[in-house]
């Protein structure tokens, strides 16, 4: 017999302390202390589990995450100037060697700024907006809202413009677009109105609110599929289903992610009902397809039709995934008061907390396999830096701040 | 105690009967049932455990690896019309759909042969030599020599021309090549000097031994680290080691591949000794990082250094290293007499036999996790096809069969 969560004061003091010590006393000290350049500015993120440097390379849309991180903490947190100072470390680097002549960003660069690659995605430019508006805001700075606004609108020229981006699949064969789209414009546009001064913006938040309307409106309308219950990664230009690998690929981790961007968005138009039903509809859709009965964990892929992935490492439990969850169900939770979110928080917290924590050194392993042991015990790389787990300690924490208060 | 293994005619007799039956009662039924496009030419790869279509979207470089592979069998097992018709069944596809109008060749197209992707490599030119080289041979025609040569021509252009093929990382900043080239170049080579008709080919067999000997000099001398005991995967353009993940990559199935490339050539020149050492150089260093002394089997990336990977499915035991080192082992037994290689060779081919099959529907499982249990069930994708197991089913049948005559 299952038995049923109980979510009282002390529960919520509990997970108060391992999201607000987690975040302040391991990830953001791990994270401070080891990928710094004081020499060469900006920060190094491919760290082996005791910090030791793997790479010297340097990972843009990282510096991005990691800007935002810093900035959000030192505005919702506490008013550390180390804090900032770190931030503006970032930035800078960010602005001297981030940018391509053409405005747009690379993806990664070396040690000494010169870059490295360029890629077909906006992630860098995504993340630059979040790390320039959390910026703006904490640090009172006009020039770094400008900034945001201007790549929040390169980013939007490129997402609407066909063509300007070369996609990997020949388009006037088979033009494609990407769940990933509509998810970092949903995003972005929340980070950016949350952050944007509001005597420098006027408009600036109706623009985000229209642009995170129109991405929500369009995963609905062309990622979610009532044939499989499934919220899709890619899909024709009107939303028609592919059926071959990449069609039917679920990533069970990235809809959850959608899943409470959209709640987000529920809560802050006072728990509006249309939307926070959409987000559950998608949340309970994802975990459907992502949770592991049999090892406990959320699946990296899974296939729309339950056949194969083409993806052999389909399996693996990735930390980000679960982070997501987290706060999805939490959430989730605390938007309509259902047990189930609570056990489904409960399962998933439980199972993260069992298995990827790395005590010794502190902050998580990023890659499991699927029965939960260690494939590769680094914590960061080119991919995996200081965004998922301390922005899910960061959410979650002030979230049941929230609901302690609400009680 | 390890036991001695025992090389007399039985065992060589009982294996010359897995790899031989394997290959015709098996594998080659298995994608001869299956993949056959009979209404829109070509095949389709994309294969479950069952057979099953998953998607319809064409592999160019592996239609010229089963070309290639029917048009051998042909030649050196039996003249079997159904070999050469599905042969020339696959090239007609080749050539209609495979080529852009700047003589390069797409990577995929769909099932009407539309291009869907080009890339940035020359896999689907280098497979496409090998098929109209053997189809060539087998069917004797001359036309298919000459596009043979021509497409090899065009591979020698590109891969000897800075600037022709866009890198994945910006050239101006950090120059790099990979082990792939000049292991493409050797096997495309060996396989078009073999095939080439003489009476056509006046001096075609003196440029491929040229490219042959270059192509191995440049391993040996750029790709090959004493410090590590290691072949990379990638380096600078004069061998300049890389200190990060990319460069300290090894893919010991990769290099075990490039070994036996080198011990055929050793075997072709009557035994060479200098190329037989250097197979052997590389077949030891490799063994050594890639056996899994844990589990068994062979690990599908390791770092020169130790470190951790930043692929996290690093640990993963794929089929085509086990191919591969079967045939190593397999030839370095047979040039040398050295048991060690006999042991290898057993060592590595129980373990595969062990768990890559599935007696159900026939052929090889591709993707295992590191513990051996099965990651994904499909029988084909973009990467895996008609190729690693039946040509290793092949070389070590035939291979065996002059053992058993020397013995």
């Amino acid at each position: 017999m299952q038995q049923r969560a109980v979510f009282d004061q002390n529960r919520i003091q509990a997970l108060i302390a391992i999201y607000r010590d987690g975040l302040l006393e391991d990830t953001l000290p791990f994270w401070i202390d080891h990928c710094v350049d004081r020499e060469r500015g900006g920060f190094l993120f491919a760290l082996d589990q005791d910090g030791t440097v793997l790479s010297t390379d340097k990972f843009i849309w990282i510096h991005g995450r990691f800007v935002w991180l810093l900035s959000t903490r030192y505005r919702t947190v506490e008013p550390k100037a180390e804090w900032l100072g770190l931030a503006q470390h970032g930035l800078d680097f960010l602005r001297q060697y981030g940018f391509d002549t053409d405005g747009r960003m690379f993806f990664s660069v070396t040690r000494e700024g010169r870059p490295l690659r360029k890629r077909r995605y906006l992630f860098s430019e995504a993340f630059a907006v979040a790390a320039l508006a959390a910026y703006a805001k904490a640090a009172d700075d006009a020039e770094a809202a400008r900034q945001a606004l201007e790549v929040f609108n390169l980013i939007i020229r490129y997402a609407t413009t066909p063509g300007l981006l070369e996609p990997k699949v020949i388009p006037q064969t088979r033009p494609l677009k990407a769940l990933a789209m509509p998810m970092i414009l949903t995003v972005t546009a929340q980070i950016l109105r949350e952050n944007f001064p509001s005597r420098e913006g006027v408009g600036v938040g109706a623009l985000c609110s229209e642009w995170i309307d129109r991405s929500i409106a369009e995963v609905e309308r062309d990622f979610m599929t009532e044939e499989f219950h499934a919220v899709l990664e890619t899909v024709g230009p009107n939303g028609e289903f592919i059926d071959n690998f990449e069609g039917r690929l679920i990533c069970p981790g990235h809809s959850i992610e959608m899943a409470w961007f959209v709640l987000h968005e529920a809560k802050y138009r006072g728990n509006d009902q249309r939307l926070r039903d959409l987000g559950l509809h998608i949340l309970d859709w994802s975990w459907q397809h992502g949770w592991d009965d049999q090892y406990g964990g959320i699946f990296y892929y899974r296939d729309a039709r339950g056949l194969p992935c083409a993806e052999y490492w389909h399996d693996m439990k990735f930390w980000w995934p679960h982070n997501e969850a987290i706060i999805a169900t939490l959430l989730a939770y605390h938007l309509t008061g259902d047990d189930k979110y609570l056990g489904w928080h409960k399962l998933v917290h439980d199972w993260a907390y069992a298995h990827f924590p790395n005590p010794e050194y502190g902050e998580w392993y990023g890659y499991l396999h699927r029965d939960g042991t260690v494939s590769t015990k680094l914590k960061g790389n080119t991919w995996k830096g200081p965004f998922h787990l301390p922005r899910m300690q960061w959410y979650c924490w002030k979230l049941l701040e929230e609901m302690a208060l609400s009680q």
